[in-house]
């Protein structure tokens, strides 16, 4: 049935009773004209999209993976300022041809991710748009000022990224002939691009071992290294022989994909060289040093090859405004 | 000069500048992966969009009003509940083909009416899209746990709205013709379906003043009377002669614009009989006394006359995904 056929009170009743009950902070939740809930000291906030046709395609993801990943996506974020997502407003711009059980399956996506992450959902919001657009903000804690930001990066820190990069662009590259490729091939990369990782303990526990810099790689390795420069006015090179590629799928990706790829969802930092081993040994994820913060050209990002060979920027990172993928 | 031509970057960077300064308990502002500031005791947090074609059509406001309604309609629920609006993270979904300068506008619009009202813009995104969507989280705080709610209404309760009804709902009937009315009528009716009043220092003063119940009219008087009486497991009467029709333009109205028009972003509220006096003389807007709550017919509002008869109802409120004025 379609959702212009059940009307938005009863889409509004039905996702109520798909999301879990909110935590014992809330005061009031979903129902009313705004949320109600004990604040914090310290409040985080972001907000991200996902839109149709732009960030995805209906043949890449299914309802339910929409729903989890505009939740990750966010999570991402408040993960990389070293925070606690605690709450969340989800507005979906929904086409009135849409069937009511794909709005169910949208729902149950942002209900799972969040209930598994202890986030409450608080707020939300429904208008008919010809394209699916899922809009979150997402509202987190902090335990003190001292937050993981892009202007923290001192001159001589490491740069360093957990987990693997590439996988989600690798995806985006070989989609086309993914049915060729071995099924747990195909499984690996698929899984980064759908549903990315979670990680609000790595933020936690970086900020608490002294780190003060990391954004999460959402367009890109060089890209999101290049907003730490500039907020740090330090440049940064990065050795391309030390990109961290999953070994089971590294022969499948290229550099470019790791550098410029983008929906990584892992966390990019900068600490003192002294710093790292604890850190590797602290994380409960592969930690590997990419490169190093210098002084000379701020705001740069230098390439350099295994043999201290400075290479030229193959592309830049993405562009909402105008990007290939894109449908006007 | 095209968005698309301009690119994503240096959009946000003119945006960023248009943006004016946050509050001081902003300790991060835009331009890292999430806002920080300093909590406070009872957060509340709402979300709203605006799409074109949907709630309004460009030929029907201008880029800086778009951008100053969809503050507005969001500071509405925060008023609502008695709260003061804080913090606002704005998501654009933009299509390619829009013009710099209109982009420049819409933020322009965004940003004066939260400087005017000491909001914070804290966090944004922005995303190609096919259709205008500007979707806007605000984040307010109240004083205490006692603010106004839609399950606050008791029996015999008066039912009170501020200002007048019907006068968004009366220009969007009227609009085809609205060019042979009189300049003063036209500016009055246009003022309110583009500009709505923000209601805050009415809704810290309810809430202070005692009152437990309240909901701003959004999809229109009946419909949202609705929603308190469903809340406060009541129903409710509306005497339609009773209805604060602006005396301006009241020769053009009709009841049902202000039953079923939606848009007015006043504030209904329900108090004891006793109260209303000092409501009346300490508010400073038009109060008007609308109706009572009562026992029998939960969830249902009844209509009636001057002389007490029970009316039919002549239509529901706004559906969003079955409204004629849709553009699919």
């Amino acid at each position: 049935m379609k959702i212009r056929e059940v009307g938005e009170f009863a889409l509004l009743d039905r996702l109520s009773r798909i999301i879990a009950l909110p935590g014992d902070e809330v005061i009031i939740g979903i129902g009313d004209d705004a949320a109600l809930w004990k604040g914090s000291s310290f409040a985080l906030a972001t907000t991200d999209s996902l839109v149709a046709g732009v960030h995805f395609f209906m043949d890449d993801l299914s309802f339910r993976e929409v729903g989890s990943k505009s939740i990750l996506v966010n999570v991402s974020d408040i993960a990389a300022m070293g925070g606690i997502p605690k709450y969340a407003l989800i507005s979906l711009s929904l086409s009135p041809e849409m069937e009511f059980c794909e709005v169910e399956e949208l729902g149950e996506g942002i209900s799972k991710v969040c209930s598994a992450l202890g986030i409450s959902i608080v707020g939300g919001n429904l208008s008919s748009c010809p394209t699916l657009v899922v809009n979150v903000t997402l509202i987190g804690e902090a335990k003190d000022e001292k937050v993981l930001t892009r202007r923290g990066a001192r001159v001589s820190d490491l740069v360093a990224v957990t987990g693997y990069l590439g996988l989600a662009g690798g995806y985006r590259r070989l989609k086309s002939e993914i049915h060729n490729l071995d099924l747990r091939i195909r499984s690996i990369l698929r899984q980064a691009f759908a549903c990315p990782k979670a990680r609000i303990l790595e933020g936690r526990m970086l900020c608490e071992s002294g780190v003060r810099a990391a954004i999460d790689v959402s367009d890109g390795l060089v890209q999101d290294l290049s907003h730490i420069c500039e907020g740090s006015h330090l440049g940064a090179i990065i050795m391309i022989d030390r990109l961290p590629l999953h070994p089971e799928v590294c022969e499948f990706l290229t550099a470019e994909d790791a550098l410029y790829g983008g929906e990584d969802y892992e966390l990019l930092f900068t600490a003192p060289p002294q710093l790292m081993p604890a850190l590797e040994q602290r994380l409960p994820c592969p930690l590997t040093v990419v490169g190093r913060m210098v002084e000379d050209h701020p705001g740069e990002i230098i390439l350099l090859d295994g043999k201290g060979n400075r290479l030229p920027h193959l592309r830049s990172g993405w562009d909402h405004f105008a990007h290939p993928n894109l449908k006007p």
